[in-house]
């Protein structure tokens, strides 16, 4: 057995009130022994709703990766459900680092054959596909829908928003052929008990699924592998 | 935070020293309130090295399920490499189930771009190339080697089966181009760290990760969806 | 040429009228010289309809295998449309074994580019998936229907069954966009030829498909091959 | 059970040679009341060995698949490797038109979970794996091999290409992981009973496979459907 | 830099008037130095319009493949959406040779994640579904739509034509999650720009991007490999 | 016809000596009224190398973007193996975006069944694993080799590093069943041409390829589309 784990989370967008809600979230699963360090950077993008704004959260990220290797936390949590900069996290890293979007669909796959996303805007939908499809759980997913509301509207309307949440959620369980649903978004973490509440089904969340997987990981002794791609970047001479 | 965990532990052979072994090595990673419940079955395969064996386990499995459905377990493990009986035993069961193959695919593939498999006899690697089809993890097991040891020498000859697999994993370090190993049968689980200590690689033992998964799942709160594909075998009538 | 064909029909579940119908259908199409010997096993599942029914049954259907290998059939069928224990059984047999989900997707890819499958309970469309997938037919396959009918009705109520069925059939024929379709039940066997005339397309049943096959590979001097995957299972030490 | 079975079996190149000895072979295998009507087109191409060749066959193909069909036959077999035109034969007939690869890959499936081809020249492996593709096996074929002899060389000098063709498959049979061999050339067709007496594993020979599955969808009846991407050409207007 | 290209553009039909509207829709994006030669087989199939039409279009073509590169042309392009006989005209060619369906697909996925075909016949669909799959893009490809209209009356009456193309193009942008659509017949060239300006989203014509791909390989200096599978025809001793 | 063409061309490191060869190998196949306008970076990375290099220069590239755009350029290349950035670039730009990796690939197989990738590091074999996956080649791709060189080592030793790609590249030729050969880096373009006299079949460099790719849909009057997936990036409220 190991020691207490500590865990980065970072919030890739600047939201803050976001990144409280996200830990929040992450401290309802986390072990009593775990800790729990959510930041968002402070510069970058206020919201990730597509490619460009993937592209710019990068840097923040990887700076957060950085320092949280030097505070040697025991994993690296990435906070959007594109998992921003993942395979470059991992590289920097000697920690593990998950993203919430590989996160919730490792877990869904444990409890059902088939899940369906619910996430934000539909063009947040082919970042969800390129990810299922690079991670190899294209059949597993069923279908990706979309609730039509901006990622800040998360925050700034919550009833409203669960309202829509849960409507979309329903609409997957009774014709999507699925047995659990995946949420698109960090900033719906907070919702996932409630929706499975009320659907009787499933609802993953992948803020909370990340936690207990890099606990996990930890309590394995398991790390990111140097050996091959993960290899640390190159100094260039 | 749920309570404490209690995980049953299925071998799905009749082999009682290799269901002590897994059980030590399970419990070398369990939290410290986790309980470790591990049994096989009274009557079955002394080992399973085919689909014979596998199609011969299933009802020892099942009736194991129950049993610790009955004792209200809070997770149950399938601990055979070729994760016989799974989806069955998710339809039984309330509480998650998972194969030792998946536990391991999925925690590998959070630590390395591609893994190898090093599992016992030739014959076996049919077994495995079709989970890692149906699970979606084809692209990412760059190859699957074999120690060519029948799966009882691994109790009978520790020895020689240690060598045997820690060349079979130096060759897949060198050759396949990949972060991470999977060990492809339950009773090399308490080889693991050794082999990680020497090649300095995560070496992944589905028991000890499929312990971490349930741990996880428990704290999470999510059960086998009883929605659409695992919902409760009909009752005839 | 070869002498005459000898083949065992395994109804996997416990229904012996359905083993009769299952029997006569496979009569209609044998070859003169073909000896159809039909049976289910005493103890088991009365109908195959999920995973757990399917492992239940495995069991029962290699005990049949190994008594008609006693008997030096040329073939055995396995007629329940999951194909359980396939791999299993041709582990233990030497002559040829067939499942009816396979023997139909082989022969319905011969007369059409795209089938539906026209099934029993939604429950059983993941099983039928996972074979598509394993088999290489998933992109054959347009839609897998079902008719919310469990097994043994269509024993118990043939004609309420059998407007489901053509209904369901007629829907598959006009919006799906295939050729042909694959009846998924071996207790379908019978209305085959009464839907096909309907609809004046391919309906392709697989118990009669399969009893051609074997007749095909015994004409052909082909047995399931002992070399590699196949071979016998390891006798324990 | 249906009347004897008329199969008309075209060679697609003008080789007559070959067209007595894939006469012979299929004679050998078919049913005591099937008629074998083999014939090549009386211009055309020698042999057929890339996709040049395959183009310019597929008129006389198509012409003779007219002839067979004005003569009622109750089944077309093009032998040659690479289904030359088989779609396009598929929408001039009625009755079943299978091809040498695709028959000899459908037996292959039911006897082995892997097997290999072996063919003639290096530049017809590219058509090889086109169709493996195409038609869902790519999964079950583990390696095509080549003896680089061209086609007429297996009429011209039978011995030679004999013992290129053995050795080719007694490497297959021992590196490629694979249960069965397919030969991919219709003038193999003839030596296949030979090898597989050698090697202990079957071998396929697709003319002889193609035989048994005219003769088995005849005996079910089941006929090319009409009914959406096979029915008959249009005619301009 | 080059020198001017000369592009053979083949129609495989004998409609002349089809001919002549492709040489129109080529010559509106040619660079100024480019030469068109537009024709067509002086016999063969009036539209082609499915499997066999396809099949009987492939000897014309390859006659005029031939007789361009007597003519030293820089490349060659078979202008029908089922790129027939595309293979057999590299083994036969030095210069580069296209489809336009293979064009179309190509620029597509250059300014969209996804596109949707629309197309005639609803008997086209398989074959386009053979190529999407065959060259790769089966995952970029939405949907297969089609106007219920024969390949001629593109031709005859283009204005209802015209209103049916809008029809279904105005159906997939709205409806299929594209950014693209592809037109599925040479004999729609003309028709995409008034589509695009009506819809403001990329209409791709593989005819028009057949040209600039030729223009493009021929500046580059890049010719069909004679190196392996396009090695010229063998000929027959 | 269309106007000259004014092609912005974004080297992503910092190396000015690789900007320069870059745009040399681009003027060398621009069409005679092509304007080449390249650069790189002020800051950023001196040579891209694995992902965390890829995501610390998207910046870089996606200010570069929007230079290009108010300078209204008809098109950007994105010139690093890699596709840095470019979903995020192509939902920035009006124009259409290109990335080199992407160029090669679909330039290759427009001459060839399949080719191979000869690139630095084999750090780097995993990015074009997953571009490959992701644009739908990796059945076209036979094989990814690395010459073991760094980036930079193709500018600061030319000769050594030309002599390795040549090596490499008849390796490739002589053993993968290859028609074509792509070079896996921006620093190889100026290379391309000599090797290609050596072997004597194309080898496909992703710059040049480019440059000819957006000559052609500025030439067809096509853009990134803005309908869908790549619009604008949304500006936060």
């Amino acid at each position: 057995m190991r020691n207490a784990t500590r865990i980065q989370i970072i919030n890739p967008n600047t939201c803050v009130e976001m990144t409280t809600s996200i830990a929040e979230a992450a401290r309802q699963v986390a072990a009593a022994d775990t800790e729990i360090i959510a930041l968002s950077p402070e510069k970058g993008v206020a919201s990730i709703e597509g490619h460009y704004d993937e592209a710019m959260s990068a840097i923040g990220v990887l700076e957060l990766i950085q320092q949280g290797k030097a505070q040697q936390v025991d994993g690296h949590i990435i906070a959007c459900f594109g998992d921003p900069a993942l395979h470059a996290a991992r590289e920097l890293a000697q920690a593990p680092v998950i993203g919430i979007a590989e996160a919730a669909f490792h877990m869904a796959s444990l409890v059902a054959t088939k899940f369906s996303i619910v996430t934000t805007l539909a063009r947040t939908k082919i970042i969800a596909e390129h990810l299922l499809h690079q991670y190899g759980f294209e059949r597993k997913c069923a279908q990706i829908r979309c609730i039509d509301l901006p990622v800040l509207a998360l925050e700034n309307d919550k009833q409203a928003a669960y309202e829509k949440l849960l409507a979309s959620c329903q609409q997957a369980k009774m014709h999507d052929g699925i047995g659990a649903i995946v949420l698109g978004c960090g900033g719906m973490a907070e919702m996932a008990d409630q929706v499975s509440l009320e659907l009787g089904i499933p609802i993953i969340d992948g803020v909370r699924a990340a936690v207990k997987l890099i606990e996990s990981l930890h309590g394995l002794g398991i790390q990111t592998s140097k050996w091959g791609d993960y290899d640390y970047p190159l100094i260039k001479g």
